[in-house]
């Protein structure tokens, strides 16, 4: 097979310089660094960025680096954290920030059909507007993209009541290396034509093809909502606290955990409304009818009355935004335990969360980092942040160890090395801890089916 | 490639003699005719019928056909309307009836694993009486398999709220042609590691490998559910209602339509409640903790006094099991309207069901066939079931004409042809009206890669 490019000829520079005139594509050094790098903060230097602005202008680059063998590295906004976007055999990194219309949202198919590079914020304001709903929310989501979320199967808080990106995703347009243009799935809700090529491409990474347009499925918004912030001598209550509310029958729009080192690290960062001695929290939405809300919301409070607690407020509307705005200042208040961090997200059975969660503790006590243990309680989806100093004698090869030996109890506990951020590039030398021969070979056989000449995000494991 | 055999050679007979003792393998002619049909009512007459009890029989068995180039033919309850079991190519049929433990069901992972053999309602039951609750429903689900559902990725009536067959399966254990195993997924309710090939095993139909065991999602027991069934003049009364309903930020958990010709079938069957005049019906449930429910009822109801309607009832426990009978009964009642029936279940967006219904009638009319409209209209997924008599002349043809039109109406409405049955057999000569050659090329190649002598349920469309 001929070899990836390391420089491009004149004629190759011309042919991207006339199918993406003007500003469209950069071969500037600057530019190339900046957009070699994603939230992993790994990082190499492509050959050229391009910004398509049409599917056709796509396609033609993918006849070409066909062609010429010519890595592509699609790219929106980079918040991935496993590296995901980064140009590992150079090439051309592909931005879809240009095509990001919102093209239709249509409230009796109770569809939206949009282009890769829309910010999922934007377009749940866009379908909230006309009473619909677009469920899923990553953390990122007001600077991720819509083709992010798709290439990665994105998560989010709301995960536990509505399932993640792939459940949203009814068809899909993308680009295959050649430039073939395919159409997966369709408008409507149900649909079982053929082998399910719209679910293989969620959360392919980029590996197989690029995507270009997505229909994607709505719901009715729900009138209201409220959250519960519960607090909990230990961990154990915590998951009590859960089993309790699980057990009353309702099925909570998220349910997020936060351990004793995330207190900690809360309590150091903002003013927090949780009395002393609060070892566990739990912070829980549901949503419906303003009525539904209301009955729930008391039903929970009667649930949690049978477990012992050590704090409890419940808001709707600015009050309940000030509880989740807790949830999400953990990750930067984290860096008030230590300078350095190796992010997870590890899930294991939900049933296991407690055992995980002390063991990887344990770990981290052993080898003298802190482990911050916080996330998706209610989908056993556990960040884990190792915090360290890697100024310190040892600290940054103990904090690898420490990662592994996580890896290493959440599989033994029946998890996974990913919840919601994928393989990539920093997990890849570890996915063999997971997955056998005969899977990853099937998975070579349809990369292959796709991708014969390994054009797509090379160098990455999905 | 070496061809299918066209009878077994003694050696052969004897290795699944040796490898099926006893009623574990079957030969005898009648066994042989009765288990080559499905409820598509096609038929073929495999070689051999065997009935493995465990893992290591079916790899054998599969290390073997690969040798031999025997094809495998996966059944159980054979409820597919669509010709998926029938072994087109002889083989050997292999029943899954005897792996049918329920492995475990854990209410704290909210997991159960199970074995393909397991009747949907029996796990249904299980899982209810340790507060669990598995939501995929197929009308079949007293009848049809675990296995069979997932093979197919089949729907039911409440996908409107809690999605499909696909939404639910978390891990599969599979058995490759050559009788390598593999797992996919696990016991976590995220995982994103690698290509998903649990879902691509979803509804594959049998034709990549045989599932051995799966690990199955589940969530809380609502406390408790109630139905509402309305009545309008006509099929525009119908639609307005439904938009009432879902304008309300209520997503019922399910949503069913039944036309003027439903309407008629059903009085000519049973005692029915509603009103003369009735030409379309909404049949709603809604499930939650008693008083959301009984609040949302509320909310209907008032939404609902806003559209002309003929009539209301609701109800729940036995009051809502009778009105759920009205519509377990369509298919039966339908034949008072004529003796023979094509079935369809179609697919549109669902703001195009009134123009799809509207169309398929006409064009019923226009052949002198009556066409019956009815099923999951939340998922815009319409039954529709063509009655005719094929003794008086034409009809025949006419039907088949009929159908044809229907599904071109359909794509020409973004629909497809299929929304839970899938293609099989008997679909297999139209499917290229809906997918294109890239499409087409790209399921060959993933098939290839799973099946190289394409012995897995050969002769068969997805």
């Amino acid at each position: 097979m001929k070899a990836y490019p390391e420089r491009f000829s004149l004629s190759q520079k011309k042919f991207l310089k006339n199918l993406f005139p003007g500003s469209e594509s950069s071969f500037d050094e600057g530019t190339l660094l900046s957009c070699g790098v994603d939230a992993s903060r790994k990082h190499e230097k492509p050959l050229a960025l391009v910004r398509p602005r049409n599917t056709v202008q796509v396609a033609e680059l993918l006849k070409w680096a066909q062609l010429e063998r010519v890595p592509v590295y699609p790219r929106a906004r980079a918040t991935n954290k496993v590296g995901g976007c980064v140009p590992v055999r150079h090439g051309v990194v592909v931005s879809m920030l240009d095509m990001n219309g919102i093209i239709d949202v249509d409230a009796r198919d109770f569809v939206a059909v949009v282009e890769p590079g829309v910010i999922t914020a934007d377009l749940q304001k866009a379908v909230e507007a006309r009473g619909l709903f677009y469920p899923p929310d990553p953390a990122s989501l007001k600077i991720s993209t819509i083709g992010g979320n798709i290439s990665t199967c994105a998560g989010g808080m709301r995960a536990v009541k509505y399932g993640v990106t792939r459940d949203y995703v009814l068809g899909l347009e993308a680009v295959l290396p050649g430039g073939e243009i395919i159409h997966t799935g369709g408008r409507t809700h149900k649909n079982v034509v053929g082998l399910d090529l719209t679910r293989l491409l969620v959360g392919s990474a980029g590996t197989l093809g690029m995507i270009t347009r997505a229909t994607l499925k709505l719901l009715p918004l729900p009138e209201t909502s409220a959250s519960v912030l519960v607090g909990f001598r230990d961990l154990t209550g915590c998951l009590k606290g859960a089993e309790a509310v699980f057990g009353c029958g309702i099925l909570p729009t998220a349910m997020e955990l936060m351990d004793h080192n995330t207190i900690k690290a809360l309590e150091m960062h903002s003013d927090v409304p949780w009395s002393t001695g609060t070892g566990g929290l739990l912070l829980l939405k549901i949503d419906g009818s303003g009525e539904s809300v209301s009955t729930d919301l008391k039903r929970i409070g009667r649930a949690l009355a049978a477990v012992e607690t050590t704090f409890m407020e419940s808001g709707s509307g600015d009050d309940q935004e000030r509880l989740w705005e807790l949830r999400r200042v953990i990750s930067p208040a984290a860096f008030n335990l230590a300078p350095d961090k190796q992010g997870e997200d590890v899930a294991v059975p939900r049933g296991r969360v407690a055992e995980a969660i002390a063991t990887y503790h344990r770990i981290g006590t052993e080898l003298g980092v802190i482990v911050v243990c916080f996330g998706h309680l209610g989908d056993g989806n556990i960040h884990v942040s190792v915090m360290y100093d890697k100024s310190l004698p040892g600290q940054g090869e103990n904090a690898l160890l420490v990662k592994k030996r996580i890896f290493q109890c959440t599989l033994d506990l029946g998890g996974t090395l990913s919840g919601e951020h994928g393989i990539g590039l920093t997990k890849a030398k570890y996915i063999r801890m997971q997955l056998g021969e005969a899977e990853l070979r099937l998975m070579e056989g349809i990369k292959r089916t796709f991708d014969p000449l390994n054009i797509m995000n090379p160098g990455k494991v999905v």
